[in-house]
């Protein structure tokens, strides 16, 4: 009998373990999990944190047992200490520090990513936290619980730091952003973070930009003292440092498997490593970007199950290939959803290609209907081609923002022109679009404008 | 100066208008509009009955001003009576009687299509209403507001009949509906149709289904009674028969244009008529099917919109062909959406396509955030070749719906597999979906099942 072997029991080794017994019920699937908590959405964390979701284990993509019931085997709270690909082992270590070395015949690495922690003194201080993993979130949550807080700093301004600002505020806490960028959400242009900024600043959270936080003191009250650049203070009873994550790799690389790109293990498009047997799928590994014909670092939950899903397919003898990621994101802050896909003109520019850019603004239905609301969609094209290189789109929550955006995923899946985006037969009812979509009228925007 | 004439002031014309314009600022363009209200959104009417839109003006798609700004002659209220292809003229007929020969050199015939009245004894009764324009909405609104009828019969379950369904409840009649077929809106399969008819009952509409109406007799007290077969009768106070259209085509037929199915008019990919210097575009045309690769009549505002836009485009020296529709179309009905794309097993059958579907029931988003909704998602695919064929998606309102059969109808356009839409690099939030989004979940259930 075939043993397959997965390290890491998150989105990529749960997705590789279910597509491989799916596909070959005679294979013995053993996962490796660091905690207790499998298949967890840590894109839920934040709502676990608002209070939004009641519990901890509604976060579960896929329950334990569900998994196991799919003939899985889960070895929960197991370390992965070493990877002997020689003779094709792996050494776990368990609570009680036992060791015991696994044999496999395939091996798949999805070790994921871990949070960066910066370059910031007295960020161990008791009431400073990063947030991953669940681990982190119990250590949050207990803090909330038992300090009651009144107030917290995000240092950092991507998709964790929106989404907790308003996880937080909802909770009640007077909530402070800081953030190096010149905006927030450096995903989308800058003049679009500033629209996500306004949006906080709507709600009430405070958002400092430009600031390099340098060093954080505890005050004699107890509370927290940040200090950056510019002669940034700022006093505050809680911190969150959410400045983005990088690949867990130190396995992988004491194994031998070749690594490039912040340390990500370098994979081929069968997401196989450069060591026989071994696969690698998720947030530890480089990501084909299908635009830019390029490996980058993109860690996302939907790219490490798509990922997942390949390794684990071709680790049972299949023969499917990782089709390449478009950075396609979206996120709600607020009343606002942003969303995004592609190549933008700063991506454009590094990338040495000659776009252009127009911005439309359009209601998501027929405004003659009740609770029309406008969106700003932005169309990123290559000058000389008409090519559609990319998308960005802010609305309203409920204005089928996000899905809009995968129209324009799909169109860039395929390579399609703007011009062409208008033979797309896309769906109209007054309530819910209009005979030309928004995202049609705003592709002919950009053919006017070009 | 080049002359461009086009008959038909609705979508079809208008778009043609405009693209003609924009692309050549010396082309005069006129346009025969045989109403007062041009380019009015046909499919905003029901929401104009039922009071939530305010102003007749604002089913507007351009206001006329802004047609005229661009350009454009507007000719309105004029007929046009007869199309002389040798001498490249239109007779055209104001309100006073007078009769007017304009020359063009290229036309586009832009003349829609009309009620189908069917074959009913009686149907001219007063109290009995076709609706297709801005003339029946006026008639219905006066009747609404005149004799005040507490009850009201719709002969014809399909999309304006569930959107009237909706549109009168609002405005507090009671509403029967009676269709031939075995369900409502036979442009989805049978059972979901059921789903729909059931979404009417919960709001106290009476659907009855399997009875075709044969006569309807006026009573001594002024209401009607109906009268059907398997001996159904009914009586009510006011009647809309809304069983479908066809093609408005006499003048061209009278001109010598070929037309073909339902007498719609002959046009190819260009949207050029079998006569020179003569396009036709939007209800009044055969409209290709990408998918099954033969001419269908499909009348369709989106349909219009672009069929217009390229016969406006070729009539100035463009070089844009049509590709084709692929039957996208949605509708609410009360708390419901109701989408479709593409081919079903019956479409499938009668094209000699060995189909397959599969249903799965969804939450639009993680169930652990707030507002979850399950959604039926039924894929049909090509067994042999695991070709995506269409889809089918029933869900809330605010569920993103009628985008999501928007993915599948950009993966129809590209000829894409079932298999392939696990590769689509598509958006993830978990207040908007899931880490594989619905679409591709439905897609992974019918790779499961088939």
């Amino acid at each position: 009998m075939k043993r397959l072997l997965i390290i890491g029991g998150s989105d990529a080794g749960i997705s590789a373990a279910l597509r491989a017994r799916e596909l070959d019920p005679d294979v013995q699937v053993t996962v490796i999990v660091a905690d207790r908590y499998p298949n967890y959405s840590i894109c839920g964390i934040p709502y676990y944190l608002s209070g939004e979701v009641q519990a901890a284990t509604d976060l579960a993509h896929r329950k334990a047992a569900d998994i196991e019931a799919a003939g899985i085997q889960l070895l929960l709270e197991h370390k992965a200490e070493q990877v002997d690909a020689s003779s094709r082992t792996v050494t776990v270590r368990d609570t009680k520090q036992q060791l015991t070395t696994l044999e496999y015949d395939t091996l798949i690495l999805g070790t994921g990513a871990v949070s960066v922690c910066p370059d910031i003194s007295g960020v161990d201080l008791p009431g400073i936290f990063t947030l991953r993993w669940m681990g982190d979130t119990f250590d949050i949550e207990r803090y909330l619980k038992d300090k009651k807080p009144r107030s917290v700093t995000l240092i950092g301004g991507g998709y964790i730091g929106m989404e907790m600002a308003e996880a937080l505020s909802r909770r009640g806490l007077s909530v402070t952003v800081v953030e190096y960028a010149d905006s927030v959400l450096t995903t989308v242009d800058t003049d679009l973070g500033q629209r996500v900024k306004a949006e906080l600043t709507r709600h009430g959270v405070q958002v400092v930009n430009g600031v390099g936080v340098q060093a954080i003191e505890s005050g004699s009250d107890g509370r927290l003292e940040i200090k950056g650049s510019n002669s940034f203070t700022h006093v505050t009873e809680m911190v969150l440092v959410v400045v983005g994550a990088r690949p867990m790799t130190n396995l992988a690389a004491s194994a031998g498997i070749p690594t490039g790109l912040r340390g990500a293990i370098k994979v081929n498009s069968s997401m196989e490593t450069g060591v026989p047997h071994i696969y690698a799928a998720g947030d530890c590994v480089e990501t084909w970007h299908r635009l830019l014909n390029a490996y980058t670092y993109l860690p996302l939950g939907t790219t490490s199950h798509k990922q997942g899903r390949i390794a684990g397919e071709n680790a049972v003898g299949g023969k499917q290939e990782y089709a390449g990621s478009l950075g396609t994101q979206s996120v709600k802050v607020f009343d606002l959803v942003i969303a995004r896909t592609g190549l933008h003109d700063a991506d454009a520019k590094q990338a040495g290609i000659d776009s252009f850019s127009a911005d439309t603004e359009v209601w998501d239905h027929k405004v003659y209907y009740p609770g029309a609301r406008k969106m700003l969609i932005r169309v990123t094209g290559e000058q000389r081609t008409g090519r559609l290189l990319g998308a960005q789109i802010i609305g309203h929550y409920g204005a089928e923002v996000s899905k809009r955006i995968d129209i324009f995923a799909a169109a860039l899946f395929h390579g399609m022109t703007i011009e062409a985006l208008n033979d797309l037969d896309l769906s109209y009812t007054p309530p819910l679009s209009s005979p030309w979509d928004p995202v049609q009228i705003s592709a002919q925007n950009w053919l006017q404008q070009c």
